[in-house]
């Protein structure tokens, strides 16, 4: 356990509601808030993990800042594994902010760095680096799925992963170091053996890990999605239907910011980023106020297009355009306005839709929804690894790192197999051990920290 | 202390943020946190008070849905003085919703109503009225001023004066009873004497409370300022001086609403509501985007006029129109850019001024703004009445009720006077009584309860 000064902020977030904290950890953090608190016992008293009333006051005038309830929580069972203690505050930006004042007037008490609870916690060896990792994608989760990865990740799910696999190469490593020893082999034949047999199964599992990446990305950080159509075929119906669904999970969220959520919708789990909502809602046509060109590039950074058409109408030459525009991409196809005669050539659809899926919907009546999200969520799924006790693997960091552990597992057998020196195969399994010791921070520097903790919001 | 049925809510501001908290109150309050909590012990059986790490699961699966910190705080010494159960689960607005979820997903448990937690520490007896409206206010408060004012009514001091008053009335009323009761007296001349009196004293306090109410509901809601002046004279830097200014006091605030905050400035604790403020950063001049009526109209709404001009040129045709336009209003003349050569007539402008404070500034050059916070300040501040422990009343349902008791007051006087029989000086004093009684709530209704507490916040 280092030892650390204290350090105070705001742990809630910011805006009107009931409830705040000011969260303090460390050495010092019973003793300062028991130094404006007054209760019916002294902070510096009373057992760990318990609840006290009281009110905060100014000390030289004894003006009761706030009513409080403290909680005490004493090292080591805590967050950071400090002394915390946790003012639990009556909600308000001026409130809040008054009480953290008055902590940090106090001698041997400091502003905390964004992130720098959870990294104390971290050094303390309380939780790893891909646990901290994922209390953040936690905090910033769009969809019950994100979450649900978020927690299996701070439950140590991908940290005992790497744990075992680092383990499998150091006893490969172990196993060539003994073979050395026995000269009755042929050293070279024998290391050969090992690495393909122990080496190639860790190599294995790194590449189905990868292959949870664009899930675990998409989980993480959205499907970037663009909605194109004709004028007046539905796209801002299309928009609001699916806001309306995703409204279901961020109901009576007052103070929610534009940038968090409101540009998110969940589909059956699946976070849809809707690209250019605003330009839809305010010309229902991205193509014309954009320019052909511009709309091009949009479409090339989504993820995912859903073309809208009119079934009501016969296919215009702008509707072919779009197709073209779209080529290759990753669409679905919606023919909208079910609830009108159609004149749509369907064949001509299905042509130009080559094998992606095409739904029928009647926005207005509601009809079809169903249908869509289902293929939203098909295309998502389509490897079918939909399972809850998938471990995703969803951070850039950590999907670089093990691109990078598995490069240098392969580089070991393209050494074992050419029969290289054994150094030389040793040297690349070292090196993927240490590559894949960044993950959990096992071999992680104080830069990399630095830069990773700094990302993290104040009073986490 | 009543029986009420188990509620659940969100009690920190929606966010991302370190820590967010699902609060239950009621009877089932432990139980059903209990069911779906897997730590060391069984919340049913830990003492109260204290504190629990573990983790929160779907009952079915058995799956993790939250890392949690348990608050388990037994009646009677609780917020509401029910059962309170406090979930401290990772912050983040999917999370936390999550969490609620799964306890609304329990049997037993609803949630709760805006300011339905605030509400039952009021039907339990554990605040009144008064106090729970300065919760409100309290969490709502724009400077730290407002937040002492709402503290002092949250530890009862507008509570205990009204409790005070009452005395008095009930005390005037038994003492006018027992005159009745003795008829060597002449009734109606001790009725008189009696009530001017005591009767008088209250109605002095009352109306002194009265003289509070302008700078209370300032404290409360802000003072609408409007910046107004020629273009170029400056008004886009005074505006960025001031919320420069405020910034200090709400650094940080990253999800902050736009409504709650940006508009207000804080000039030393008086907070300012910054009219049409947009219009200044875009435009710079509010009188040619609005027109000169619409300007006026706004100019009337507002508290406080800040007329700025430009000390390096002559006073205008214009500038005497705005002179013009806000005769009589409450106004600080600013003369501006004070670096450069002064050729406006001070003397002219001092004349129209018209005893108004006249500030010189150099916006530019950050001087004289201590001049103009000074100003604004001792416009507020004008009685004198600054000290920290005065009462203020700033609520206008409690201004309008002691308006409504003053006057019942008065009637009680005029017909003690006018030697009416004393039945109708004891309507009139019992009516006061309980006009007053229903600050704090002692005479409340149940349809005023529930309009007042709805306008509270989700999870108070």
């Amino acid at each position: 356990m280092m030892e650390f000064d204290t350090i105070a902020a705001i742990s809630t977030p910011m805006g009107e509601g009931a409830i705040a904290i000011v969260r303090l950890s460390g050495p010092k953090a019973v003793a300062t808030a028991d130094r404006v608190y007054r209760g019916a016992n002294r902070l510096t008293d009373v057992p760990t993990h318990t609840i006290h009333y009281g009110k905060l006051v100014e000390q030289t005038t004894e003006q009761v800042v706030d009513e409080v309830m403290v909680s005490v929580m004493r090292a080591p069972k805590t967050f950071t594994r400090e002394d915390v203690v946790e003012l639990n505050c009556h909600g308000g930006i001026v409130a809040v902010n008054r009480v953290l004042e008055l902590i940090l007037e106090q001698p041997d008490v400091r502003l905390a760095e964004p992130g720098e609870f959870t990294k104390r916690a971290f050094l303390n060896g309380r939780i790893d680096l891909s646990q901290a990792e994922a209390v953040m994608d936690l905090i910033r989760a769009k969809t019950d799925r994100a979450m649900t990865v978020a927690v299996g990740q701070i439950e140590g799910r991908l940290s005992k992963l790497v744990q075992d696999l680092r383990e499998q190469l150091l006893q490969t490593i172990a196993s060539i170091e003994v073979n050395i020893d026995y000269p009755e082999y042929d050293a070279e034949e024998m290391t050969q053996q090992i690495v393909q047999k122990d080496a190639g199964e860790v190599r294995r599992i790194l590449t189905e890990l990868l292959a949870t990446a664009r899930q675990g990305k998409i989980l993480r950080e959205g499907l970037s999605t663009a909605i194109i159509g004709r004028p007046n075929v539905g796209k801002s119906s299309l928009l609001n239907t699916l806001v309306q669904e995703a409204k279901a999970i961020v109901t009576d969220i007052a103070g929610t910011t534009r940038d968090t959520i409101e540009e998110y919708v969940n589909v059956r789990g699946v976070p849809l980023k809707l690209i250019d909502t605003a330009g839809i809602r305010e010309t229902e046509d991205i193509v014309e106020r954009m320019g052909v060109e511009k709309s091009r590039q949009a479409l090339n950074s989504a993820d995912l297009i859903l073309l809208v058409l009119n079934g009501n109408d016969a296919l215009t030459e702008e509707d072919v355009l779009l197709f073209e525009a779209i080529r290759g991409m990753n669409a679905i196809i919606i023919v909208n306005k079910s609830d009108l005669p159609q004149q749509i050539d369907l064949e001509r659809v299905t042509q130009l839709a080559d094998d992606r899926p095409i739904v029928t919907t009647s926005l207005l009546e509601e009809a079809g929804v169903m249908d869509l999200e289902a293929a939203i969520a098909a295309l998502f799924f389509e490897q079918g690894v939909e399972g809850q006790d998938m471990t995703y693997v969803s951070n850039a960091r950590h999907i670089q790192l093990i691109k990078q552990a598995s490069q240098m597992i392969e580089d070991a057998l393209g050494a074992a197999e050419a029969s290289m020196p054994i150094d030389m195969v040793q040297i690349d399994l070292r090196r993927a051990w240490d590559t894949l010791g960044e993950i959990n921070g096992d071999t992680a520097q104080d830069s990399l920290l630095d830069k990773l903790f700094s990302q993290f919001c104040l009073g986490k």
